[in-house]
């Protein structure tokens, strides 16, 4: 299918990649220049103007940083809403606010367009093997036209439902529930460090267990080494998706007391100087908060 | 080796089961009658008496449910510091607090013997299984001494150290993080209820992803299937552990701000009537903390 | 003084009054017409742009709502930033965050401007009795030029220091104290009800001793009447406040986990549906979460 | 009227000078020697048993530190229960626990006696000069028979029902609000702190407004003032009070989230090295926690 694609930092690449793999018709944009080599040699043709990049495509894909760059290429001037024919998809995929999602899903729908949200669950190598999971939230229809392209960038797709917030909030609170988790397993390794225990000992009791999974796997293994320093997520990433998770609480009327401990933990975090650590980092602010380190 | 088993429940009975198959020697105590028939048809002898399941026992064995039933058979009258022999060594195997661990311990020392804390990771099943996980806490020697109870008791022993209240430690922070964990999931579930997504859908992103264990899997599915009326652990049973971790922290000066707010939704879900229900059930704990059901 | 006001809501019709009642030359402009008679008949001149009210004037005061509508009529196209004449102060008297303060006293620094922040505590009856304190941040001498208006508006000025944003952070922490404060008192009066107390007489406890103020009086009355359906501060802009503050926090990097509560509890009482009562509503919302009411 | 009094430390002391200059009887004793030497000088006469001090008594008035003290006295061997009279009034005027108030009555009530809690607000000036509050619970008739007892140590009694745990309830609200009102107060300073405020400064616009209240003007001086080094009540028995309330909370089904951030706080605080502080030393370590200090 005819695809526009635009925000090439190391998620949209590998995307990118992927759609040429599957023998799509690709249209790459980039803010910054420079970016689209590896993909114009793999077939793509890069343009330079918003205009250009929706021109004749049936479906555009976002994959931008925040809100601020969303808004910026949807909804500025030449943007996608004003580029996209009618009944053209926009498929954002980046990890957005749940507001800014139902106010552009508005405006799309003024012009004739429909907005579909897609967030991804994986990390760049991931995207580059194809094997995002690919949340999809927007009307049966408008998800059905996307299948084609997400077939081949992810391993599955979950369907959120009819409203492109619901994919949003999926994403949002998987990422929220990892961050509790981080937290939690900061504050057990205190607790058993305080009483003589290696971590490393602990580490193995319970990703052996009930925890025998990446995200207490992953992480444990960060803070048994004190990794901090090469992250993979950072502090200040962290705070960030907390921060989307908790407004998307407070736009339904959802109190999540257990992201509040979280934000004010790595807000502590952030406070100490560990802003550009990895996210893990919350062993240490725990091992501050309780007189260890 | 001679073995004495004091108190025979679930665990207990599954624990003297596989004590006897390993071919030691086992004497068995419980407070109620009646609890030991299916021990003794495989070959334990019962006794009348605490000082009883003492005598002439390489290790005395406790699982009770909770401190002051401990405290009673460990430093009542004719208890176990009474009644085993000088370089005896008391193995307690249920979940404890810290505090009393270590006052047992000095209990044990002055009187010539040793106090080893074994609390376990498993269920009823595995216990009758032999597939428990073993953490032990307490001298080397004493804890070598246990060996050959503990390999026909569980598949792995994890070693803590030196002190008891490490193992204690431990097993109290593994179940608080899976406290923590059941709480994010909650959260996490009402958020997404809110944006109109399918409890289950948001079950499978997460427990085919970072969260591919069973805290996850097994509590997440009783939140999508509201199945809170048969309880594997009740939100009773589910607060007690969390003030044991609680308890355990203030005692080594731990602040542990992610079990508060565990603490206070199971009290809420206690004050709501949900006393006796599956801990899972701190999912509609939060969902009324959001006006949902 | 020559004096601008922009802002002529209940809080600023009151300074606007007390400032013709000290003698001022006063110009006053409101968005929506209309709104300027009383203060016309009291000797202000009502002009119809913003670059008419900052004619001439020493200072020009804004008494907005939030941050989008100071935004507006500051940064906005023929705003304060672009009428007012180089060395002249802009005084922002409302309640905003802390980053926008920070933002826009930039924005008139490079305009040869300079920002004063004085936001006030009282309400419209204290602004037109001229009994507000007023907090002012800024850069000494701009502070001082401001003097005769603050010393007809306010009973007192506070002197926050020379960054604007030093008087927000009072403001917020102000208010923020106070939240915390009715928090607290919902959380005493529900511990208290399920002990059989009548609310009056832990009230008459409370107020006559260690708490005999305002914040106690005030709020703690409105929860023994269950007084909430004729708001003085509602739950929606109590949650505002909170937020602000919240934010303030996180910006200079301070966690403040007290905030966090209530925030979560205020969402509650939202999520329940009490978006417009009274702020000490709060109590309510405590009740439903032990199970009173 | 006849009375007996336990427990001789700086607020029993007080209390037994009152009660002399008002004309009554006064039986005195205490575990330890030699602290009764100024209420004899007064008048009193001093027992050397719990049986005596109980003799011929129309009521009995506890002042003692803890429930443990107070399980002592009234119920261990000789103790109250088993010395007064039938028909007698033990008054329990300590902060204890809901539990063991609730406990100690049905012990009396069993006995034939009538516990009333009768716990005060009042340090031991205010005790020495009669002008505590007293909150009393218990059976009106009991209360009544008190009176004359209660008239010349207080200034003022308030009357919390006839249960006695409905006075204990109140005492630890009182207590809670307190705590609470400290923990937001610490919190606000750091904020202000990190914008450049002089704490000085906060502090009066605080007092002097919606906060004009001992409450605040006593502990946020000692935080102007970093004064912590002579506690008037130590960080230790702040936690112990906020433990308090939150037990007769989950006695009671309340959850108390304000509350278990201050206990947090206070936890970390003692994990610092604070646990002699006064406990206003939240600041402090509300400044820890944002890198202050």
């Amino acid at each position: 299918m005819k695809v526009g694609l635009i925000g090439l930092g190391r998620m949209g690449k590998g995307m990118g990649q992927r759609l040429l793999g599957g023998g799509h018709d690709l249209l790459v944009f980039n803010r910054s220049a420079g970016k689209a080599a590896d993909l114009e040699k793999a077939g793509a043709r890069s343009v330079s103007t918003l205009a250009d990049v929706c021109s004749g495509r049936d479906i555009v894909i976002t994959m931008v940083s925040d809100d601020a760059a969303l808004n910026e290429v949807a909804l500025g001037s030449g943007g996608i809403r004003q580029s996209l024919a009618q009944g053209g998809v926009h498929v954002a995929m980046g990890t957005h606010s749940a507001a800014a999602i139902q106010s552009l899903a508005s405006a799309h729908a003024a012009a004739g367009q429909t907005l579909v949200a897609a967030p991804v669950l994986g990390r760049p190598d991931a995207a580059a093997a194809g094997q995002l999971v690919i949340v999809a939230g927007g009307p049966a229809d408008a998800v059905k036209r996307c299948e084609p392209a997400f077939q081949v960038m992810g391993r599955k797709t979950a369907e959120a439902g009819p409203k492109p917030e619901s994919a949003i909030a999926i994403k949002l609170a998987n990422n929220f529930v990892l961050a509790c988790a981080i937290e939690a397993m900061a504050e057990g390794f205190a607790l058993v460090r305080k009483y003589g225990v290696q971590p490393q000992v602990f580490y193995e009791v319970i990703t052996e267990g009930l925890f025998a999974a990446p995200a207490y796997k992953v992480y444990g293994k960060l803070m048994v080494d004190q990794a901090y320093d090469n992250p993979g997520f950072t502090a200040a990433l962290g705070l960030k998706d907390v921060k989307l998770a908790l407004a998307a609480g407070e736009l339904a009327k959802v109190p999540l007391p257990s992201g509040s401990v979280v934000r004010d933990r790595l807000i502590g975090a952030i406070a100490h100087g560990d802003t550009d650590k990895d996210w893990s980092v919350l062993a240490r602010e725990q091992g501050r908060a309780c007189g260890l380190d």
